[in-house]
């Protein structure tokens, strides 16, 4: 029965997640209320509280879980050659890849970071550093094997994240342009802006080697 | 008498502007109150509603403003020239310069547009799309005159001013580096991601003529 109980709990918790999202992507986290959240899940807000002690917890948790399961996307996509170039564009299609999969919750983790308390919006400044971290290692490297011309690894590094994020801004799946398609054009625009000496296409077959 | 109510009403409507910015980008539209705003300028909220009827035709006010102010300030800042790269690199200064001392308005217009009704939603849609507008003829004219290597005018656009504008969620003055210096690095970030076939200082000196 406790097997049962746990199981019902995090199908409760992943619906409160989901909703959570949603709703705080459509109104913003301040005007979302814990009753409003617990109707659309179609629980009692006491439920809600359960899982989330307070509002504050919650929004911390989807923060959290975002950078979280981006830095693990990242693992596994990382590949294992030096070259900065095959590197790169494995940063580029995970990125787009991870982030038009999940349009609100990117939305809600770059718009509600000042409703965070100050412990806790380290804690998701930290994670986000260790992952822009993981792409100026790339532009660094290149830079210093003569493979990019760059001028600000910091600041090239902002740019190409937030050029690439961007795309969940306009991009909708089933119109013009595929996701592939989106993905090999930015990939172009990203090599071109970095100064790469070689193109894509060679950077995606050294890839696949 | 009349006059000075009038120029007192100004003053009035220009401090319940910048109120109404600073809380939106703090708390978000849809959690900020009218009565909250009155008591941040310091009127009765039965003020508020004589220069703006409803929370929303304020929010519309504060965004058709901002869009009819970038507009303007393009078309005082474009060049005659017809050079392709000297007026990309017109375009980049004028969009990180207006956007960079409107922070506050920025982060407004791009999160709140969920909060418009349709038919003012599309009035703001079609000033945005008129200022890309700008951006796409330039785009196109230099991939025509063999000045650019662009894949796609749409998407190289909006990476364009997704990565200019993504300035200021970074960007503090008095930190490492100063405006002029951002906006040279962004240049030449903006020069190569187009494939232009001139240099940045070699463009800035052609718009000096």
């Amino acid at each position: 029965m406790a097997r049962t109980t746990g199981s019902d709990g995090e199908k409760t918790e992943a619906a409160v997640r989901e909703a959570a999202v949603g709703l705080i992507a459509r109104l913003g986290y301040e005007a979302m209320s814990m009753r409003q959240l617990a109707a659309e899940v179609g629980v009692q807000a006491a439920a809600l509280y359960r899982y989330f002690p307070t509002k504050e917890e919650l929004l911390f948790t989807l923060m959290r879980e975002h950078m979280e399961g981006l830095l693990e996307s990242w693992g596994t996509a990382r590949p294992i050659t030096p070259d900065p170039v095959a590197r790169l564009a494995a940063y580029v299609e995970n990125h787009i890849a991870f982030h038009i999969e999940r349009r609100h919750a990117t939305h809600v983790s770059n718009m509600e970071l000042r409703s965070l308390s100050h412990e806790r919006l380290t804690q998701i400044l930290k994670l986000r550093t260790a992952y822009e971290k993981e792409l100026r290692a790339i532009l660094r490297d290149g830079a210093e094997a003569g493979a990019f011309e760059i001028d600000d690894v910091g600041l090239t590094a902002m740019a190409l994240i937030q050029m690439m994020t961007g795309v969940i801004v306009w991009f909708r799946p089933g119109e013009r342009l595929s996701i592939a398609e989106v993905t090999t054009t930015y990939l172009s625009m990203t090599m071109r802006l970095v100064g790469a000496k070689i193109a894509y296409s060679d950077a995606r077959q050294l890839r696949m080697r």
